[in-house]
């Protein structure tokens, strides 16, 4: 198992995995170095805040460093330049990135696991559908007309996708997706369960009765390859053209971006954030969760912007990182927040110069 | 096609519509004035800013007033009092609301595409529902005892809907909607996949023993006519009574609206803001995206709330615009948040006065 | 009926429900006293504020208590030592906690309601999944290998469970939850619609050609007795380990639980709150609307945390209350702000200081 969770009811388990291999054996596998008994043995994976003995654990993030000196976990996995400031019991294997190989290891563990197949009787393909070689398409799975699934995809039970999609190879869509007409997701992709890709935009066009007159939504959803969306976000299609997700976007749960956006290359977004309508993002920038991006503005390459932040006005300086709502400069926006902490003590200054 | 996306994968394409229209046949059709050559044709719509030569586009927002004097499309629709700075080589077709107008072109092609019809064989429609003329009910639908739906609806793939439900005509339900019993839905509505309608209010009375007891959610949830819905947004029933969300609203995607909180005409809310239990919010109010509101309050008619603000009490005079967390005066918000980015430059000046 | 909605179209009403009983027959079943005329008879329930005659109110919260003096409701149920500052005309039932009798009687209410049974034959169950007693599986469920399904328990139609879960007894699943493989749900649970329970939590080691390697998510969630997840929420599986819900806790709607998170018991979230990866939330806390807790942090038991607040770092006294982002003492924050409202005047008295 990995680490076994001691509930007053000890039926509650995590999921059980199975390997057996040494410190060297691991060493070896990820072109690392070993530091200590090399003959150790684990038969499983662990955090190393939770780690039993017998376990393989790793060690990336510095905030956990003091949990090294006391873990019972057999094997630890570190970083190239990491240095003790105790002695240490465990066996250490050396590498290069610690949460690299450490990801590696667990990426052999789920291809053991196997992978679901085949096509269930009970899921309904269109006629005109185009379905690739070695798929799974689980039970109540709906695929509309025209529409051309890639091979090895998986699409699991209760999705629906909609006409004349495209879905590229090796993509995986969890149960409860939904795809909406004329969208297009690449290859390599990962849609979790409840994603909605491709309703309406939120286009409302005043009227003088004071109603609203719907804009009809004629645009689609691109989803680039190597795309992973996070369960229950949404994308909407654009008015006109395609709302974009770059090659290689990572967009967490609970996102929403509306229409007409465009989310750059390799770009990273936390929970609960919202991007307004025709927003364009950089590459690689960094998102924090529940931010907010107004509409019609654009995002340089490798921005940042902490969580709870509201972007109100275009951001044009590569690589600048911004707090507040709205947000301004990350350390600007700190230096008046430690004021606004103690703005009491400075409004009681204020009176006593006032009384002088 | 619309805007072509010019990606490194040339098969990524927005969807394909087609029409052939001459500058003065659209003028006619719309009411309008030509400004140009009115025998050019245009056999596409884009958007201003990415127009390709023989696409018809629009000028609404002044924001993008500049890319009139460049843009390749062959006509351009824009108000009647559009003022142009610069020379254009453009056709213009002058109308009174130019969004208005466009939004009528994109109702037609979208009209032109067609709309889905008959019941799949593999839904489920429960003995005792009734089903109205022309309806749409796609695969693995559930529609459950005593439920009605009217003519011309559109519910597609996926979505169940519960035991004694109401649906009124030409209302749409995209894939994965799902209403729990009880609850109505009026007249031309559209709700976007992976609402929720009529899920339990949170309620739950604590108890001495420090946990709490649930209480038990007993109303349902009214959606008058011409309510649109977007995608992800839920919607709780009522404790008692009944959560209502009046004619005309507008809701966009990823909103929570909890149990007994009714809605204003007209009122137009956006993406993931939340409004907590028993709160009254009246006709016409425009809400921001991620704005939350205390329960048991109410909001005047017109009121305008900023994007990221939290309301902690009722708004009482109509059309007040209010902003911050809590939320108060715009223009009182804006300015104290002016200072607030310069704090640090207050607490150096009070220093110095102090030092003297 | 409950309270009957005076729409301009009268077809639109609050679900029925049936009782006659006088007010001696509800304090007796009680435990309270009667206050007025024993013998007056009611049919339905109602809320204070939207009363009919021949209802059965309630007051518990404060602010409701003016409705009192001039309620059309023939009883209302109200704690023991509520004084009337008014005469009062209707019949009153003094009880121990008005919200949670009329909790009882509420409850009443819905089992009277009647409880679905039965398995769909358009259900789809694997052939090793095990089923318990008396359970109801509706239409389009699909339940994976190896699950394990406890008696009396409702799964309502087009929800998803995958290989190797285990639900407990009594436990409701609506209408579209999805519960990815290894997954355990305990007793007494209820899931609303939309609900998803495991999916992958976002962990992406950043590799050198600056686009991200996916970190596999091995671990799974549990969510032990009596837990009650809002509709659209989303929990995701851990790295390692378990993401783990305490008993008793209720999680409203929109919720997001990053990987490795703990809830404490009995703990309290309101809607649309996020929680980053590997935090634990002590017991009985409450969590307001609109919070974002960053990750790798702990609250102690107790805290409150108000709406729209984000937490930045580890809460450990216990009973804390916190306000703003970033968030500190509530009380800090109010003064804070009541000063940051009026910056503008501040700023004027410096500069008058200054010219002094």
């Amino acid at each position: 198992m990995l680490v076994q969770f001691t509930s007053p009811k000890n039926e509650y388990l995590a999921p059980k995995n199975k390997m057996k291999f040494t410190a060297q054996q691991i060493a070896d596998a990820l072109g690392g170095k070993v530091e200590g008994d090399p003959l150790v043995e684990v038969s499983n994976l662990s955090k190393i805040d939770e780690a039993l003995p017998g376990t393989l654990s790793f060690l990336a993030n510095p905030k956990y460093a003091h949990f090294i000196y006391e873990t019972p976990a057999s094997i630890v996995i570190v970083n190239d330049d990491f240095i003790a400031d105790h002695p240490i019991k465990t066996t250490l294997v050396r590498v290069k990135n610690a949460y690299v190989s450490f990801a590696e290891l667990l990426e052999l563990y789920k291809q053991n696991k196997g992978k679901r197949s085949g096509i269930s009787s009970r899921a309904y393909i269109a006629p005109s559908a185009k379905i690739g070689q070695n798929v799974y398409i689980g039970e109540f799975v709906s695929i509309g007309e025209n529409t051309s699934i890639g091979d090895n995809c998986q699409i699991y039970p209760n999705t629906s996708i909609g006409y004349d999609c495209k879905i590229g190879i090796e993509t995986i869509l969890y149960s409860g997706v939904k795809i909406y007409d004329d969208c297009q997701i690449g290859d390599w992709c990962t849609m979790h369960s409840g994603v909605v890709i491709g309703s309406d935009g939120f286009g409302f066009a005043p009227q003088e009765s004071s109603d609203f007159r719907k804009v009809p939504q004629l645009g689609n959803v691109i989803i680039e390859d190597q795309v992973e969306i996070g369960s229950n976000t949404t994308i909407d299609r654009a008015t006109l053209g395609s709302t974009i997700i770059r090659k290689g976007a990572k967009i967490d749960n609970q996102i929403q971006i509306a229409h007409n956006v465009e989310i750059g290359e390799n770009t990273v977004i936390a929970a609960q954030t919202g991007i307004s309508g025709s927003t364009k993002i950089g590459r690689n920038c960094m998102i924090g969760g529940q931010v907010g991006i107004v509409g019609h503005i654009t995002i340089a390459d490798k921005v940042m912007i902490a969580a709870q932040s509201g972007v109100g006005k275009s951001i044009l300086v590569e690589g600048e990182v911004v707090e507040g709502s709205p947000a301004f400069g990350i350390r600007e926006f700190q230096r008046s927040y430690v004021h606004f902490r103690r703005l009491d003590q400075l409004v009681k200054r204020v009176n006593q110069l006032e009384r002088k």
